[in-house]
């Protein structure tokens, strides 16, 4: 597969080799078999519901980067020890668990297993179908004895049942008869036999914080195990986070071959073995039906009964309908949230691979978060993280509004923790975790973690957004409004008012790091005070609304919060003044106030193996530098874009875009986003591309730890609000699109307060048309309108952007705030090439 | 015992209880035992010699706070385990060992045994003398059954031979006869029975992260055994360093009653039992002699050997001459290093017992550093830092030049591994760990440890002052000369060079921390650029002075480190460039360059039960303020005095005393001495107190862990720098003495070039005397002048500073750069007792 180096950027131009993964709009498939990328296959092809989710690995279950499958939220915790301790550092280490594990059906022909990397294999495909949710393989396999035998296997993990997953194997022999025998398992591996002596030899070639900490003792206790029949349930408790989890498994042959079956269980080990006589054309199916239930305390014999009454309820009616309602839900869900790019299939496929992805992740989340890596991956312990409100939440909330209120809700549930966290750390209100699983703090380095204060500014706009485009005023002023209220505390009490010489005051936020993590720790950091600008106004236009509109509900809301008016006003002041870094000679708003003090790190000349740089300089080293994992000055032009003027915002994206590493997936983003508003069309696309291949293509080289959620849902945001156009400051919908030059149409669908609306850009026109719902009102270039159905609306565009492009002008060097001079450089070790 | 609190700040006053601890001029007494404070007393009883310490437990061994026997170096080392991982962050700890321990002789009378917190006791005194450097206890104890016994001991490290201890215990029945056992104990305490369980304790109500980090496994691996006569000995290797350890023990008993002896030892335990049949006046007097040796690797046996030839060599001549030897080795460095406050006995007896605590930490470190607690506790995990460079070198360098010259041997032999950890950081030269015991970075705490690279420039700060004193110019030019290159590359990598619109080119410093760890990872660090400018100066100027007059030295030294005239004039602009921040409307240099942007904390009205701050607040919290562990900028004053006006001082004191918390034991010391300066002679004096007692009133409450060596090394700068007001820039000794207007005189020496000169100050005059050599410059006053031996010179003092006392007016409140106005206040929390 493709890696990005610096020194060969990505392009406008597919990356993936088409013989192996052939293009198919609604399909993404592997032709070929290789075990040379399989922890990156097992991330692709890994299915999953955002409860329950299981890595793609093959039925074999013998070659494997690493066998995984997840529940979101079911971790074990573990002290953290630092090696130095400070006052109110991270104490609870909190790791996603890698549950017992039932992808695993053994096939042995003659007593021979099938092994796919040494097998003869006549034809081979797997491929995960985006419209049935899907993942099948279909395999003739030539036995070392020289037999013909048809393998087909599907596995579905039900978007409409959480706690179920469904695997069948049909096993034909072609020509000849041969005794067959079928060994389906559920294993618990966890107990550092496989995957953690992988992740275990990779770290010691070197760090990476990315990927998760390794458990070193036996984290699943055994609570009982139980079989008959057909049937295995088996029971466990962690031992440290004390959460329970049951796993049941239900299995099915069919067949008019003679067989037997033998069934056993012990401790962490469940077996169904059938053996089968076969006969030539003579089909054996096997369906296993596999239940997880889990819970943070419930004692174990009430999961396993749950773990039955889910088998019980598949075994009454069979499994066919519970494909057919997996259809029926993604035929739904494509509905709603489809992007069409046309006349593009390598693009199609590949967005739609993304958009599934989002899917998969936060269906049924429920109140749960939405993990860094979905269920797809230990890659950042199974973590929340901001990630979700800023990039998955638009998609949701445009899309599939419901799961983004579930989203916002389990944000709404972690406020008890929030305010606790906050009091640690010395403050009023309420302070969100960087990282977390419970709800507390899980970030052992502050720096780049707990300093991340931006966090609560991102879930009181994904809030206000969420509430805004659903209408959902009720789940506002009931819930919403507690996280408004507890994070404009936050701010109110972490900034501070500076007056100058001349009688103005302004308020600074001091002391904290942005989302780009590559400087920490800096004052008035120019996305954390926009965005708790937003934050602390709206909280402040909310409760002047309540007031005003719900009186009762105000009263209501100021008792329960102990909230005054001057409190409120107070609110509003600090946003009216909140203190915004802009620089008049340069007319750029530095990154934070002493952004422009540093040097500037000279990205072309530091060689691509010491990218990215957070795997070779010590943090130290960085952040003395001008040099961005992502550029949060650019992110804060996107999520607030009517407070910069469009000069502001072109000099901006040129200073920073050159400093912009592109070490986070977020980065290409934002940057694509930003890039085709300001005119940079080819290089939008070219970040387009370097998003929608993140994984596909495995870009940054660890897609192997799982999928990069975010960056799934990054595509749909670039599709919308960048090619789209797309922006809904304070909940008015406007476009102004952009769409690619060499593209001929683009089609995507929003759901406004309940009204979903079809918009189809080409490059001479942008129209809209209601296809569920009544009506909607929209903006084309600030020509207000609305849409209403059967009445579509088509506005005629000109021009989509001023197509600058070619290099982007030089704007980090030779200029400096005060007309002083700096030449860019790289620390002594980069030009040595230690 | 005393503890200081902000609301009941030190007076200068003495804080002892002394019916307990009586004042006498050369010992430090207990007249009344008390278990209350057993952590505190072990550390005030301990006796060491600076490679081996012990702590001051009672005979009996039962009562503790922790036991203690240390070994300066010797260190078990295990992998630090970051919660999150980065590049280049420290990955061994390595932690002080807890060695088998010699001090219990249990004492059994009618097989009762004596227990002092139970013991009817007619006497009791315990003492530490300074003059032969023996610890003495003397009781007479009445037994259960009534029967009075006279109990001596004494315990002794040696001062003459490093591996050398020796307790002595006589037990007299004083009336009656009584069967008496003595059994002398030699216990591998350390697998977590006795001071690890208080330890973890401790930790568990809180966090401190000035202990040390304890040991969860066994860290002493057994590797012999064995016993003969009077004689044990035993031998351990440490698990993960792979020291070596051999201790060896032998006894002798002098008495005419009856007696037989046991003795037995295993793999943790050696005994050595007397049982005596015990007439009325007949003294039964136990000698138990103890060699430690131990090694990087030397195997086991080979240090067995070493203990018996250090056993024999004391059992030929006896003890007599070990206790002679150790007074004329205390006699001659009383004879260099006293310090005479005339008419204050109860100050002298402190001053002693700090001084003599410097001599305990410090005669045989040889080439190992100085830890922080010395070799008294297990504070700060038995590491180095720069205290020692920048606090105890001045010392041992106008008292005891060889023992400086011992230290900086030890940071020359580190330099290897300094210039890994450079290459590490990505920077060219040598960085220095921040804390270390075998030269590799142990600070898993980057911002308050590996970002303080001013330990490069304090190195180099006690070379120059060394060398400038003792005029031992072959050291600089054969070994000295590396030192001073490697650090100085360091700054010029480190820094960079920035142009103003004037064409004015200035060297700047980013991303560091300065001693002051309560702000860190800074720009500008006043400091820091100070001292990098003296090291970059220094350098520079050395090798001129080299090529001039040693030019064959010179070529060696630059092909040995490939140096070019290019660079050393590079050093010499980067120093006359150097950035210092400095700020117009105030007077005041700014800590760092932004330093003044923050807010003001507001330490009058913080609660005393929230200090010292680091235990109370999140580091981020803290640093988002104006508030100080201790004032770098007025340390920065001192070492660099000369390149600050009078009125830069002034002005810098005023705005930095009052938002210093002196949290750290370094602060007062810095405070007197520049309080004294600039004529806050008063202040001067209750700061100086401060130091005095840091241990003896256990002042920051943790002497329990370990003596504070800096400290006490603080507590000669205050009276020689201070109140002598001694200065030593580019190696010229001035003075303008400060002496507290409540002293009658004070008297001290300073060795120059091998001339030692006595400095006699009262209020009207100053005088110098040659007591050994032949001549010394000095000046007083800007007067220079020489004395030579049989000459003294009389210089009359009109007045002592401007004796400016009172509050300090408040420079920190409405006072800002830019006419900018910051009212002080505290974290929200505080307010609310949080």
């Amino acid at each position: 597969m493709t890696r990005r180096s610096p020194d060969d950027p990505i392009k406008a131009a597919d990356p993936l080799t088409r013989n192996r993964f052939p293009i198919h709009p609604w399909r993404f498939t592997e032709a070929e078999y290789s075990s040379d990328d399989l922890g990156v296959t097992e991330s692709l092809f890994a299915v999953g519901n955002g409860y329950l989710g299981m890595r793609g690995n093959v039925e074999e279950g013998r070659e494997t980067y690493t066998h995984g499958t997840f529940i979101n939220g079911f971790h074990e915790t573990w002290p953290i020890r630092h090696a130095e301790e400070a006052f109110g550092f991270a104490r609870t280490g909190q790791t996603i668990v890698n549950v017992p594990d039932n992808k695993t059906i053994k096939l042995y022909v003659d007593d021979e297993p099938m092994l796919l990397s040494v097998a003869d294999l006549e034809s081979y495909e797997r491929s995960l179908d985006f419209r049935d949710g899907l993942l099948y393989r279909n395999i003739i396999w030539r036995t070392p004895g020289g037999k013909r035998v048809k393998v087909s296997s599907t596995r579905m993990v039900s978007f409409t049942q959480r706690h179920l997953a469904i695997m069948t194997m049909e096993v034909t022999m072609l020509e000849d008869e041969a005794p067959v025998v079928i060994s389906s398992q559920t294993l618990n591996r966890q107990d550092g036999r496989d995957e953690y002596h992988v992740r275990s030899a990779a770290m010691g070639t070197g760090v990476d914080p990315r990927r998760g900490v390794p458990f070193e003792t036996r984290v699943l206790e055994p609570q009982s195990h139980w079989w008959q029949d057909q049937r295995i349930i088996l029971g466990y408790r962690c031992a440290n986070s004390k959460m329970t989890l049951a796993v049941g498994v239900d299995h099915q042959i069919i067949t008019d071959n003679d067989y037997r079956t033998f069934t056993s269980a012990d401790e962490d080990t469940g077996k169904m073995v059938y053996r089968v006589q076969a006969k030539p054309g003579q089909p054996i199916k096997v369906t296993k039906v596999v239940s997880y239930h889990t819970s943070r305390g419930v004692p174990n014999r009430e999961l396993v009964d749950r773990c039955r009454r889910t088998l019980d309820r598949v075994l009454e009616h069979g499994v066919e309908p519970e494909f057919a309602a997996q259809r029926q839900w993604l035929d739904k869900f494509w509905e709603r949230s489809d992007v069409v790019v046309h006349g593009q299939p390598a693009l199609q496929q590949a967005i739609r691979w993304n958009l599934f992805q989002v899917a998969q992740a936060t269906a049924r989340a429920e109140q749960s978060g939405v993990p860094a890596k979905g269920v797809t991956g230990t890659g950042y312990s199974g973590h929340y993280f901001w990630d979700t409100e800023i990039f998955v939440l638009p998609f949701l909330t445009y899309t599939s509004p419901q799961m983004a209120r579930s989203e916002l809700r389990f944000r709404y549930n972690m406020l008890g923790a929030a305010r606790r966290r906050a009091e640690e750390l010395a403050q009023s209100g309420a302070l969100f975790p960087w990282r977390t699983v419970n709800g507390e703090e899980a970030s052992a380095y502050y720096a780049a973690g707990t300093a991340q204060y931006h966090i609560d500014a991102d879930i009181a706009y994904a809030l206000c957004k969420y509430v805004a485009a659903s209408g959902d005023q009720e789940f506002m002023n009931r819930e919403g409004v507690d996280l408004l209220v507890e994070t404009a505390r936050l701010w109110a009490d972490l900034g501070f008012w500076r007056e100058n010489g001349t009688g103005r005051r302004s308020f600074h936020i001091h002391g904290v790091t942005g989302p780009d993590e590559y400087t920490t720790v800096v004052n008035d950091n120019l996305f954390t005070n926009v965005m708790a600008r937003f934050n602390l106004a709206k909280a402040a236009e909310l409760l002047g609304q309540l007031e005003r509109e719900f009186p009762r509900a105000y009263q209501r809301v100021a008792e329960r919060l102990e909230l005054g008016a001057e409190e409120i006003a107070e609110w509003a002041a600090c946003a009216e003044s909140m203190s915004i870094p802009y620089d008049e000679v340069t007319g750029i708003n530095p990154q934070d106030a002493h952004f422009l003090d540093r040097e500037v790190w000279d990205l072309k000349n530091t060689p691509a193996d010491k990218r990215p740089l957070l795997l070779h300089y010590h943090p130290l080293v960085i952040y003395r530098f001008q040099v961005l994992k992502q550029a949060d000055v650019v992110l804060a032009m996107f999520l607030q874009g009517d407070h910069f003027t469009k000069e502001q915002k072109r000099n901006n994206f040129e200073y920073y875009d050159p400093i912009t590493t592109g070490d986070s997936t977020l980065s290409a983003i934002v940057q694509s986003i930003i890039a085709a508003e300001v005119g940079y069309r080819e290089l939008a696309l070219r970040y387009f591309y370097n998003s929608l291949f993140v994984d596909l293509a495995d870009l940054h080289g660890n897609t192997s730890d799982g999928v990069h959620v975010a960056s799934t849902a990054g595509v749909w945001n670039i599709l919308a609000y960048g090619f789209g156009g797309m922006r809904d400051y304070n909940g008015i919908i406007t476009f102004d699109p952009r769409l690619p030059e060499s593209w001929a149409g683009m089609t995507f669908q929003i759901t406004l307060r309940g009204t979903r609306v079809k918009v189809d850009v080409t490059s001479g026109e942008i129209a809209f048309t209601v296809v569920a719902g009544e009506s909607a009102e929209l903006a084309v270039r600030g020509e207000y309108f609305t849409v209403s159905a059967g009445i579509p609306v088509r506005v005629s565009l000109a021009d989509q952007g001023s197509g600058i492009d070619g290099p982007l002008p030089s704007r980090t060097v030779d200029r400096r705030p005060d007309g002083t001079l700096i030449t860019a450089s790289v620390p002594q070790a980069v030009l040595l090439g230690r």
